[in-house]
């Protein structure tokens, strides 16, 4: 038996559920729902470029799968399954065993198995690769392209938070042990609201998951839907972790932060009630932040009041 | 517009085939046959591990999707979609566009249209990350721990080329021009049998593709099936191109040698006919190379009449 096989069988050989063929053959197998279709994508995660060389391997093991979780919840699907591939320096088995804990306890909360994947020794670095399935019905998919001029713009969650935290990790803010503490967990063990999302399905328009930073996110529905936007920053909800902070580095935070992984999505005007009694059945907070417009563009107003400010597009960027 | 949207849109962003939702969305969707079961495996390919750097981008193209269209063949899917993850240490857009002219034109003749992915920049070497997506009936689906006694043994292709190869580029062996031409088309741009492995669902019993070797890999079978094998080494399906060279390195070419993506398989005896026709059909090279026995082990005779000798298990490992 090669190492491959024995780190698999070690780490990565839960069973799956009854329906499933997972680890050990060729392929998986699952069954998708008829009248649904299956909803896929994938994410890489590479050390020191995604995250910390010295991060908890338990909170990455959570996070590989949170930040592909939030894909399937941008789409209205429900998850199905998911294939791990990792590509990896050395076996360290600690490591190895808390990473799969992050991983699997997020599995089995979002009741998506992980039944297949790849392991190989990598020159330099961590790789991680993570792709999910889901299942939507195709017409209640929430496509990018589907705002329509009138609608509420909404955020689940807070924001900035994860942002205030990378800096301060990346020493680009003062060290401040309070503030690293209370922004932390944002950045290190998202949790993307993928039962919300599935809710979503039928009832929204447009959506997608903020992951390069507000702004920018809402400019790839504005560019799909040929329409444009006004937000209104004192709706915003800034994570309360913020309160205190230089009032440009929370907008900075807020607007451009990335991985955040909650959704913005838009809906009709009619549908809000709906929606917030979505959000509270799965205790999620969810804001009305702006409305979609004909006007295209991006426009922020920074006070009650006050006047609208076009926004150009800034936002965290993963290969630059 | 940042530059992993500018890659994106500059290299891989061909249509999707019409039923499709595509790159530029938070999933991608398809459609999942009645009464077929998703089939789903993920492939991670690592520079200067699984590929030489000065490798040709086009053949990496092609390659890195051959080996996971390989494992569709092996569990008797129809390809249906593939998602490519790409860690790049820079980026080279004549690399890039050949790279992705060899995945595409792959891509196309298997019918198994990209529909998403990621890029991101590495620290160090390429890693390439390919997830495919098939349909089977699930009791159709061709299973490692479906082989029973008695059952004939398969090989589709030749064996041996692709590890001749490999030896010669690694400077194993003297180096050999002619035989390096003659061999490096099998390590360089395989052709997994993926039309030929849909219609052996249903037909055959247990199947896997050579990726390890073929010793190691029908080891897998057994050991699913509970049973053992007998193979006879005279006939075995050689590459034309190991003419006259040692029988020994021949021997170990054929029955360790990894990286050939060809199918082993196992079908009752009074399929022999219907197999070579499908075969015939695909204009595919098929051989009957053993049988499946209850006794435990893998036992191959070297000569007609010969003796029979066990096989211990030894293979082409990605991770020692």
């Amino acid at each position: 038996m090669n190492i491959e096989f024995d780190l698999i069988a070690r780490h990565f050989s839960r069973p799956a559920p009854p329906g499933y063929l997972g680890v050990g053959d060729d392929c998986a197998l699952f069954a998708v729902a008829t009248g649904h279709h299956l909803a896929t994508s994938t994410d890489l995660l590479v050390e020191g470029r995604h995250f910390f060389s010295n991060v908890d391997p338990a909170a990455l093991g959570h996070k590989s799968l949170a930040v592909n979780l939030s894909d399937l919840a941008a789409m209205g699907a429900q998850p199905l399954a998911c294939l791990l591939s990792l590509s990896l320096p050395d076996v360290n088995h600690d490591w190895l065993s808390a990473f799969a804990d992050g991983f699997y306890a997020l599995a089995d909360e979002a009741c998506c198995p992980l039944i297949g994947g790849d392991t190989t020794r990598s020159t330099s670095g961590i790789v991680i690769s993570v792709t999910v399935m889901g299942q939507v019905r195709p017409e209640q998919a929430l496509r990018r392209s589907a705002a329509c001029v009138g609608d509420d713009i909404w955020v689940t969650g807070t924001l900035g938070a994860a942002d205030i935290a990378l800096r301060l990790l990346q020493k680009k803010l003062p060290a401040d042990p309070t503030l690293l503490a209370a922004t932390r967990q944002a950045l290190e063990w998202p949790v993307p609201p993928w039962r919300f999302g599935q809710g979503l399905a039928g009832i929204a328009h447009a959506a997608l998951d903020v992951s390069d930073g507000l702004a920018q996110d809402l400019g790839h529905i504005l560019e799909a839907s040929r329409c444009g936007a006004e937000l209104d920053y004192a709706a915003f909800p800034v994570a309360s972790a913020l309160q205190g902070l230089d009032g440009q580095l929370v907008q900075s935070a807020v607007l451009s932060g990335g991985d955040v992984y909650q959704l913005c999505f838009t809906a009709a005007v009619s549908d809000k009630q709906r929606i917030q009694a979505l959000a509270d059945a799965a205790s999620l907070q969810v804001t009305r932040i702006g409305q979609i417009t004909a006007e295209p563009g991006l426009r922020i107003r920074a006070g009650a009041g006050g006047d609208l400010i076009s926004l150009s597009r800034t936002g965290f960027d993963h290969f630059s």
